[in-house]
């Protein structure tokens, strides 16, 4: 055997070797993560205080602002290396006395139906609102009414999210323009005010927020905008069947007031080697005010943190500086995602890596990530070390909104994929209170998070 | 090129392209089976009147026979080819009036907790049973404490479920030894009465039902046995660390009686090819008696009968014989399915594939089988074929108790794996009802399970 062979195959030998004790080691610190969030965690007692005790979030309210306090203070007790607020300018919407809604036919008899203002929404006249209804199945219908059948009336958006579709994400994605535009377009037909189905994959009767826009609708033009519960359109649908004159009423306080202070949250673990490169993990901090923002997104914020309490507990010290960022106004603005990107800017702050929770808190399956092809084969080079806790899901595709703003060249964004059939039961609804919250489920997803983070950071982004 | 390599060639193409339209075909059959449970589904109103009209079916009660006979009518209106009532003798086991429990320390002031008679435990004495406790962590630490400590004394198995265990019938698995052969074993040393940690991976108040054996012991030395919830237990044992001679007090008038008449229920499309094969897809009909058995097993009883439902309505004609069996007395005996294996090897009806959907109505991950290599390479073929559902996790290991008994060369034995982090969160207490399931959760589990049958089908066991 030559020499140059034979140190070839040496060579060969100490780098399997070498590789093999990197993957044990990395194969026992995900162990670890995943032991102290089962067995020790924090995630859940966390959860219980964000949203029993603070409850909902909504941008503006006092319930956001004790919720940046709580954090703040919260992550001070894990003694990171800093922790600071990050001043943000946030819209500020309110939803006044609860809303009223109901419809009658020609017999006058009134059935009440559960509705709720979509944020952002004007409200309608101090005695409510009254008028026919006009049944559509999405933005597209509108043309074909035209100006001389819609003048005048409610328009009523009724296409359901779509059962078929596995990912309930996508079923969400491809109805959610009827609560995003309806109200914007419908008033461009003399429409004088929109109602939507609710987005929510069950017949209930709650009705689900969520934000919508007016875009450059001046102020005078602007219609109110209401979800029903699904329950409620379904009956509201089969009675114009039978009763086209049926008559709609509504009433809603909600307001728009002038943007006020809010702040992201932000904790820091320092980089032993590379301070100056920064990773991110991070949910929103906001909520939408029907329920108690448990699954969207309490989860997110408290895995997030879990996420550094974990790295800590196990004793490992990053190399690059991880932070976790808890941003202000998802729901109804994104200012918190971005403003934190454009500090980062500002600043020339490199940041390599960034990954949200913001699907809810069940459990984890996987991950999508916005990244290219030599980091995503790293990914897939990391599939067997997850095989223990049956996280398989890798792919392509849409990270979080809030660390969307980061998006640029040289950085990996992840979104954690938990799984996504019970999410739109509680999304933005009443029942999204903490007892929707499995914490065995979202414990697993707060070591998921940190596995990957631990990963990222071991072996770096390339 | 000589001829025959042409041959060779045009057969591979041949071969591939009929391979590519026959996983089309599967492709397709697998999307309609899914579509049809999904948007146009019968498992989930038949749970619903099955938990909330029935309601709980302990073998021998007149829940179970309402059971039986109710879904004898539904088969038949599916117009399968035949539907009949399998006779089995069941024990009978009643719970009588609701259990009392409390401690007292010295101060003698009484704590309650909450508890219940293990399922086949003997009553207390008519006035309840009182007595000091030793509190251990298993059947291993009775022969350390020996006759001296346990004579007389109530026994409090304290073991609890581990967390860190991934899969949580894995930490079932470890930790329900207590419940099962508690009474039996402390008994041999003299104790009084035994009182067990609920198999219940959460903190509450409620307690958890289940079997247990008392084995060869005679009569007379029989003691009654009792799970108490998690947060009874802690309770206790935190005071009995400040207050080891705490007494204990129980009351229970549970009873064993003589063996009644049952049923498995079946029904059957019968195959086009091989009539004389058999293909059967199950749950079991029994459920404990404090919920309304809806993850264990109204789940699958359901999904069985409409995988069976799902083969017709999607036109699909198959060449074995398929068998929904609705088995009765999972929880206490096992009867219906030794009954069932019995009968078909009198009766010489071969078998060649089973499948079991006893591990709650969750969101479907895969399968385990009991399968020889060439049947389980076969399965591996299919995986891509159930990408699209999210369904990536196929493994050899234990198939379902029901179908165990059809165990032999030749069969294969599957069991659905859906995820279980919620399961035990439920499992026999109070709380297992209709609520607890997630309509697209079922729904995707019986496209699951249909989409297997359909495979194994087509393509038969090797």
């Amino acid at each position: 055997m030559k020499k140059r062979q034979l140190l070839s195959i040496l060579t060969l030998f100490l780098g399997l070797t070498s590789l093999n004790a990197q993957t044990q080691q990395d194969s026992i610190q995900l162990r670890k993560l995943y032991d102290v969030s089962l067995m020790n965690g924090q995630s859940y007692e966390w959860l219980r205080t964000l949203t029993k005790d603070i409850g909902p979030r909504l941008s503006g309210s006092a319930g956001a602002e004790k919720a940046v306090q709580w954090a703040k203070k919260e992550l001070e007790a894990l003694e990171l290396d800093s922790v600071w607020l990050q001043p943000v300018m946030v819209p500020k919407w309110t939803r006044g006395t609860p809303e009223t809604a109901y419809f009658t036919t020609g017999s006058l008899e009134k059935t009440n139906v559960p509705i709720c203002a979509l944020g952002g929404s004007v409200a309608t006249p101090v005695n409510g609102l009254t008028a026919q209804v006009v049944e559509v199945q999405g933005l597209e219908d509108l043309a074909r009414y035209g100006k001389e059948q819609l003048q005048g009336k409610i328009v009523f958006y009724n296409r359901p999210m779509q059962p078929d579709l596995i990912e309930t994400f996508h079923a969400y994605g491809n109805a959610v323009d009827q609560r995003g535009a309806g109200a914007m377009e419908a008033a461009k037909y003399g429409a004088v005010g929109v109602i939507v189905r609710s987005m929510n994959l069950r017949q209930d009767d709650l009705p689900h927020a969520g934000a919508m826009s007016y875009g450059d609708l001046p102020d005078d033009a602007r219609i109110p905008a209401a979800a029903i519960s699904t329950n409620g359109a379904t009956l509201l649908s089969k009675t114009l069947k039978s009763n086209p004159d049926t008559q709609f009423y509504y009433k809603m306080s909600c307001e728009n007031h002038e943007d006020v202070q809010s702040y992201n949250v932000i904790g820091q673990i320092t980089g032993s080697e590379s301070p100056d490169e920064y990773m991110v993990v991070g949910g929103h901090m906001d909520s939408w005010d029907l329920g108690e923002g448990a699954q969207d997104d309490g989860t997110g914020v408290v895995q997030s943190m879990e996420v550094l309490r974990l790295l800590k507990a196990t004793n490992y010290q990053p190399k690059h500086s991880i932070r976790v960022v808890l941003f202000m106004n998802e729901e109804n603005g994104l200012r918190g995602g971005t403003k934190y990107a454009e500090v980062a800017k500002e600043k020339g702050q490199k940041h390599v890596f960034a990954l949200e929770s913001d699907s809810g808190g069940f459990t984890p399956r996987g991950f999508s990530f916005e990244i290219d092809d030599a980091n995503f084969q790293q990914v897939l080079s990391w599939k067997n070390l997850f095989e223990p806790y049956l996280i398989h899901d890798f792919k392509q595709g849409h990270s979080g909104a809030d660390v969307g703003p980061l998006a640029q060249e040289g950085i990996v964004l992840a979104g954690l994929r938990p799984d996504s059939q019970r999410y739109f039961d509680y999304h933005h609804a009443a029942n999204d209170t903490f007892e929707a919250v499995s914490r065995r489920e979202l414990e697993l997803g707060a070591a998921t998070m940190a596995s990957l983070v631990y990963l990222f950071d071991s072996y770096g982004v390339k």
